[in-house]
């Protein structure tokens, strides 16, 4: 059966809307295991001697780093960086959830009266 | 042909259980590799001199470990937790595997009353 | 409906352009990525101290380098090995492009002509 | 159209010798590679000085070498295994292969007569 053309278009953002979320839920999810990792490092790095010989790798190579210090540095900066960017996805995540919850609640019911079924983003 | 909605329950119940089956010996066989990989480190320690140099992973880093000593001890715990683990995981197996012989007999006898004849999960 | 034994040629041969394009397309990103990893270990190396202790790879060993100055030698290598590689695969990727429009327009045509209308390597 | 009971049984025991001459051509590409390695590892230490520090993999760790000597003698054991290994490969998948020409002649033949027309391994 075809749909109204204004349906036939809502149900194509609807599904935009599904794949933004699933791409944004999945860099959040990877940003959340970086962060997790970084936060594993530093509490590892903390019981270990000050003057512990660390090599941290850039590119391919493996450079010994000033001191244990320093490395805490870095990864305390890369956390913080991982931090703001996980917070603006988790925002954006819930943007993209109260859409897709709204546009699914509208197409159920345009469907509805269109005498279709099923509003998962399949068309029936 | 239909089969009555008790056997399409069962028929659910037994794929679930296969399902696990199968993620349990996957996680089995995981963890076997893990363990033969720790023993096998301790192996190669071994057979080197107490004060050789020895830098380990702590996220994307290599940190000096103290001694032999402190890196063997750390692989002999891992090792202990994985043999812990890799005992519940073959326990559970076990479990599972005499459920599963179960049901598979208890869904041939059903479905042969029915007059179905394949019983490896799915509906002929 | 068959299409005339020219015009099935012509759209193999205009496949395998677009296979060979594809390829190459790939392998010019893959050298990009190679190409901006060496320039941005080199940019990170510039911050170190000269006599900072860097390992480098051989095979699946770490071998220690005689000093930071080599590795930004064998680094500065690999990188003008790297761009003069890219630079030929953007010439032939440029090639293939050419040739791809004008083959699709060429195709666009004599499918006209033969009464098929998709030109986008599908007989319809 | 069936075939004869003595043909099907043929085709399938030609499938399997098509399939272990994969697999042992896979192999043998596999352990070709990993000499492939060892050599240019070898050649890239020759080119190194005698006291240069080097790191070899143990599971996850890096144990420092007792000198360039120590991992040279590993490697050329490790390549002359490979060797030994690979020239294995090489024979079996000769005699495979002389196999495979040798039934896929007769299973060529056969199916001739037969009256079909195909001996790729696929029936018609």
């Amino acid at each position: 059966m075809a749909l109204p053309a204004k349906l036939q278009n809502d149900l194509k953002q609807f599904q935009r809307v599904q794949q933004d979320l699933q791409s944004v839920a999945q860099q959040r999810m990877s940003f959340d295991m970086k962060l997790r990792e970084a936060v594993h490092t530093l509490d590892e790095l903390k019981t270990l001697p000050d003057d512990t010989s660390i090599y941290r790798p850039i590119g391919g190579l493996l450079v010994k780093a000033k001191g244990k210090t320093e490395v805490e540095e870095l990864l305390t900066e890369e956390k913080e960086t991982l931090e703001v960017r996980l917070k603006a996805l988790e925002r954006q995540e819930g943007h993209l959830k109260e859409k897709y919850t709204q546009m699914q609640k509208e197409l159920t019911e345009a469907l509805d009266k269109a005498g279709v079924v099923a509003a998962d983003g399949s068309e029936s």
